[in-house]
Order: structure tokens, then sequence, then C-alpha cells
């Protein structure tokens, strides 16, 4: 897009598109071809992640654009509808969810409610003609990730799970340089990811009981809600597909919080070079978010490495020296980046490397790790 | 000792006590008691250990003295014994070492030989009626342990094994803050211990294909020599023993340095009361020595954690605040305090904390992790 086309888009703003005195047609930017108009998302589900990030993540976007919100509360969804100029007749509820089939409006959705419900969302969001954003982790189970992928190829539309990590500066940075040779034959990853987590959690002043420690919506403790970035890491760090998984787990029997999740586990992974991975996660500790790969030439660490900002890579590497690098990334550009990735690939009609193979690959390597937490630590071939 | 001793006994230095104008059992510190004396040791292997660690630590103490040598090059203990003014008529080789037990000058040996020779000469000293500081790892394998350990019993010897960490005031302090609830319920326990091994090592100018690469010598890769830090501090900081452990190793079949030993090696332990550890060891890549303790309440790391100096403690307790702790305890005052800890047990007639015993619990530990190795990762009960 031109720089003229982007400051008139600027001006115009989000709701100057609905002015009934312009002819929009006639506007170059707005013409017949659908890759320069902004792709139109519709939020589904007003948590955490929706309010806090990706919202204000697209607000920032000259090419992606919200337009409409799916919301279980109409009265917080017109409150949200209203902070971002979005019309309110383009606000549904769980219900009438199958109406956005009929707004043009709607290019496609982000999905970001609890893990137990993406397949059946996705699965409506393709039978309703949309592309599908849908948060990480994929879903609860292998099953419900080929139901999407078959929902979504059945209706043309594009699939792709939210892996900001993958279109992120530093950790982008921290692959070319381990495939530049920079640290030699990489020969150990370690990854940690985990938080002490709260039984409750508060969204725009109502407290609900934390859905993430319910099994049935989330499919799983830390494992498949920070323990997936450790284990994605591992894969695009090392640049390889597991080939031997073990894992363990705990939890502490008197805490109501882990009656249904895991409240620890930790896992190694084998790779076919002989790369090994050993990685941790913890819903009882705060134990951050970081990688770190050690190679024959050299090592970086990403720490913190997949927060929503102040990533940081450091490193030093026999034959390019410190490797340190910050990139000015601050919260919320992580989601701009995301959303636009899922735009483009729409407009240009490619498939996001982040699609929903990929999502069903993490999502069968963690029923392995959650299989051999279950045969007490039995090794599986992935 | 009180200080009025103390300084006498740096006033007098080393060498003073072989002044034949003094009537040595006459000064208060030097009496009849054997515990007022210095205990005397033998230096068995002048290798990197001995030269560059041990004995310019025990040449800082005033209860532990460095008396005989034993070594396969007589021109080299000759060069050792002049700089540490001991008499050259202490001086062995391996073949009349036996001769040891007819030299009243010996009360102990300094056993720093490569692993695979820890059972022999430890045997052989305890016959010869010494006392046995043994380098860790203690063997190749529990047999040997054992043996040891019988050997030592039936000479009514104390056998003590070199796990200095277990002695020095950062780790120490880090167990200790642990104990006090610093970081509440521990949850996940981190470490890594590894570096990149020259073919090669070279001592007092002579060059000589590296021991710890060679399995009849060393027993296995870094995961004995190297990895044992790991394997130890999980059991320290912690508290508890292993119950449950897994591993999977990896070796460059095409770099001459793995044809014997693992290059890498990664294990996960599950502890009894739900504590879970990752680990990592290697030889082929700088990894480090570092351990991170993960709970409810706080976290610390000890990084460095292992080695000879420079060791750093960093944290937060949100009971304690702030943990960072560094000790004033420059190299090799580490090889200083393990020296006069085991004289001390000597003459006060204390089992050693870091006995065979404990040093027998590591080797089974290991050959469990090796084991879980050549079975494909399967988890072993411990």
């Amino acid at each position: 897009m031109s720089s003229s086309r982007r400051d008139f888009l600027k001006i115009l703003g989000g709701g100057a598109l609905a002015l009934p005195a312009l002819n929009l047609s006639s506007l170059p930017m707005l013409g017949q071809d659908a890759a320069d108009r902004p792709l139109r998302y519709c939020i589904v589900g007003l948590g955490r992640i929706s309010l806090n990030e990706f919202m204000p993540g697209v607000r920032l976007s000259h090419k992606s654009r919200l337009t409409a919100l799916v919301s279980a509360s109409r009265a917080k969804a017109e409150k949200v509808a209203a902070q971002y100029q979005i019309d309110p007749k383009n606000i549904y509820s769980y219900e009438n969810f199958h109406r956005i089939a009929d707004n043009p409006e709607i290019d496609a959705v982000y999905l970001a409610l609890p893990n137990g419900m993406h397949a059946e969302y996705t699965v409506r969001a393709a039978e309703a003609g949309k592309h599908v954003l849908c948060e990480k982790p994929m879903a609860n189970t292998p099953a419900e990730c080929e139901q999407m992928i078959a929902a979504c190829r059945k209706a043309g539309k594009k699939l792709m799970i939210g892996y900001r990590c993958r279109l992120e500066p530093t950790n982008l940075r921290a692959i070319s340089l381990i495939r530049s040779g920079a640290l030699g034959k990489v020969q150990i990853i370690e990854s940690s990811d985990g938080f002490n987590i709260s039984p409750t959690y508060t969204v725009m002043g109502v407290t609900r009981p934390e859905w993430r420690l319910d099994k049935a919506m989330a499919g799983g403790g830390p494992m498949m809600d920070v323990g997936i970035y450790s284990l994605q890491a591992t894969r695009y760090l090392s640049g390889e597909e597991p080939a031997v998984i073990s894992a363990t787990w705990s939890r502490s029997k008197d805490d109501p919080r882990f009656r249904g999740v895991e409240e620890n586990l930790v896992w190694h992974t084998q790779f076919p070079s002989g790369v090994l991975a050993t990685c941790n996660t913890s819903y009882g500790s705060n134990i951050g978010d970081s990688a770190r790969v050690n190679g024959s030439k050299g090592w970086l660490s990403l720490d913190p490495g997949f927060y929503y900002d102040g990533l940081r890579l450091r490193g030093h590497s026999q034959t390019q020296g410190n490797l340190d690098y910050v990139a000015d990334n601050p919260n919320p550009r992580q989601f701009t980046t995301e959303a636009d990735y899922f735009t483009d690939c729409v407009h240009k009609n490619q498939e996001p490397t982040i699609n929903g193979e990929e999502g069903l690959r993490d999502m069968k390597l963690i029923a392995a790790i959650y299989k051999s937490c279950r045969e007490g630590g039995a090794p599986q071939q992935v």
C-alpha cells in the first residue's frame, strides 16, 4: 500500500467507511479488488487476550480492521463496540453466531474462546463462509484439530493458529542465527514457560473462576496453555520434528486449583539429528518464559522469549561474536503483526505457515506428552 | 582454634614445622593429641585438579598439609615436591604405592586419578591404613563404590567424596533459603552443566589424549564428569531422593571424541513430594554450570553454580524479597574448605556427610540414567 493510501485510511479511521455521502467504491484503496481492502475481523470471545492484546493490536493496523463482536454479554459487547467504533448491529451472541454468514462486513473471525470451544466455533465460522484465526492451543485434541482443518478446507477458507512468536522479530532473529551456523551444531535446547495461576480472573469488572483450570474447557493444564510455547520453540529453533518424547507431571493434591489439570510438567525430546530438548511448564510457580540453545560454537537465549513484549536475545558465537538483540516491538505490536500476516495470507491466497496442520502437529505432540505422563514417563515415538 | 593459635600457625607457615631447633611437641597446637596436628595428605595423581586446585587449596590451610605425592613420573613429582616443599623421600610410584603404609607422615590420600582407578586405589589406600578423600565421581559403577566403602570400613578409615559444592557458601545459602521456606513449595528444578571438551589436555607441558573420553577410564561421558553436579544439586536443593528418572542421550557419530562416551544427555527426575527436575549435560557445548529452583513463592538461581569460583546466587522471594548473594570465596578456597572438612572429620572421628554412601547413591542414580538411555528413555524406579 502506498503511503498516501495509508495516510488517507488514517484520516478516514474505522467508522468513516459507513459514511453515506462518500462513494466508497470510487476511492482507489477501496476498489473492487478485495486485496486492497482491510480484512474485517469479527472477535469471538471478549476475554483477556481479545480485549488486552488482539483488539489493541488490530487498532494499530492499516490492513486489518475490527468490524464485529461475539459475546455472551450484550452489555459488555456494546461497551467494547463503542470503544472500538464497531457498529452495534454487528454484535452477535453465541446463539445467533451463525448469522455472521449473512454479514458482508465480516471476512474473518478471531477465535479467542476457551480451548474446548475452538473446534465447534471454527467449524461454525467456516460454515458461515469466514476465514478463521484461532488462538493457541488449536483445540483440546488432535481429532478436533482434524475437524477444524476439514471444515475450513471444505469451505475454501484460510485457517491460522495464533502462534505469534513465529512472526516475532526476536524469535525470528534466533532462528536466522541458528540457521546461519552461528552456534555451530545445535546440541541441547532448554525452555521453560509457566506462572503461578490465580484461581479466578477478572475482565471488565467481572470475576470468574479460571477456565484454564477446567479440564473440559482447557484440555489440560500449563502444558496446553504455555508449555506449548516451549514445545513450538524446540521445533522452530531446532528446525526439526521430534522423534521421541518422554514426560512426567505432578500436582499438589491438596490444592483445589489442580483437581482437574496438572500443576507441573517436564519433558524431554530427542530430535533426529541428535539435538536434545528439555522443557518444563508450571501453573504453580512463576518460572518465566525462556529458551536457550546450546551449540558446538556458541549459545543464545531468549529471556523473556515468548511474552507480549520486552523479548531479549542474548548470546555468543565463536564465529559471529556477540549476538545480543532487542527488537523495538512494544505491546501490542505482535498482535498487529499477527492479524496483518493473516490478512496478507487471505488477500494473496497464501497458506499461512502457522496453519491448521501446524496446530495439529503440536496437538499430537501434546497428546503424546500427556500419554507419557499417564504411562509413568514411558517414551513415546512421535 | 583460638585466634592466637591461628596467628601462631600463620607465623610458622607450612615449612616451619620441620625446623629441628623447635620442640614441636611442646607447642600447644602440636601436642600429642592428633586432633591438634594438621592432617597430612598424600596426593595420588598429579593431574589438573591436584595441581591447579587441590594442592593450592591445601597450601592455604592451617589444618591440612601436603606431605607426599604419587605419580607415574618421578621427574614431574620431584618438580611438584620442590614447589610444595615436600620431602622427595615421600614420592611414590603406582608400583610402590603400597609402601605408604610404612610412612607415618601420611594420614590420608587425596585420590585424583581417572574414575576407573578410584576403586583400586581407595582399596589399596585403606589397606595401607590411610583415610581416603576421593574425587567425584566416586567410581565407574555402584559395585566399585561398594568395594571402596567395605575396604575403608574394614580398615577403620574415613572415606569422603570430593563434593565440594556441599561445603560451598553459595550452594549452602541456596539450601538454607529453600529450607527456610523463602521459595514456598519447590516445584521445578532445572540444572545444566557441560562444556565443549578438547580431545587432548596438557599438564606441565605434556599433552595427552583426554582420559575423560575413554570409557574404561571415565565410566561414561559428561554425565559422570559434570552432570553429576546437577544430579547432586537436584538432591540437595530439593532435600529429597529421586523416585523415578528418565533420560536420553545423543552423540555426533562422525566426531571421534564420542566413539566411547555420550556427547549430550538430558534427564528428568520425579521426587516423592512432586518436585520435578530437568537437567542436561554435554561435552559438545559450553552450556555453563547452573541450577534454578522454582517455587510457589519465589525462585533462585545459582549461575554459575558449581565452578571453582565466581558463584552467584540470584533470586526473589515473595516473603523475603531479594535473595541475591555472592560469597567472597576466590579459587582455590573451595578446596581448602574441602580438605579441612575432611581433616575435621578425621580428627573428630565424625562421618563426613559426603561419605562413600553418598557417592554410591549418585552412582546408582547415574547407572539408572544410563540404563534409561540404553532402553530408549524408559523410566527407572530408583
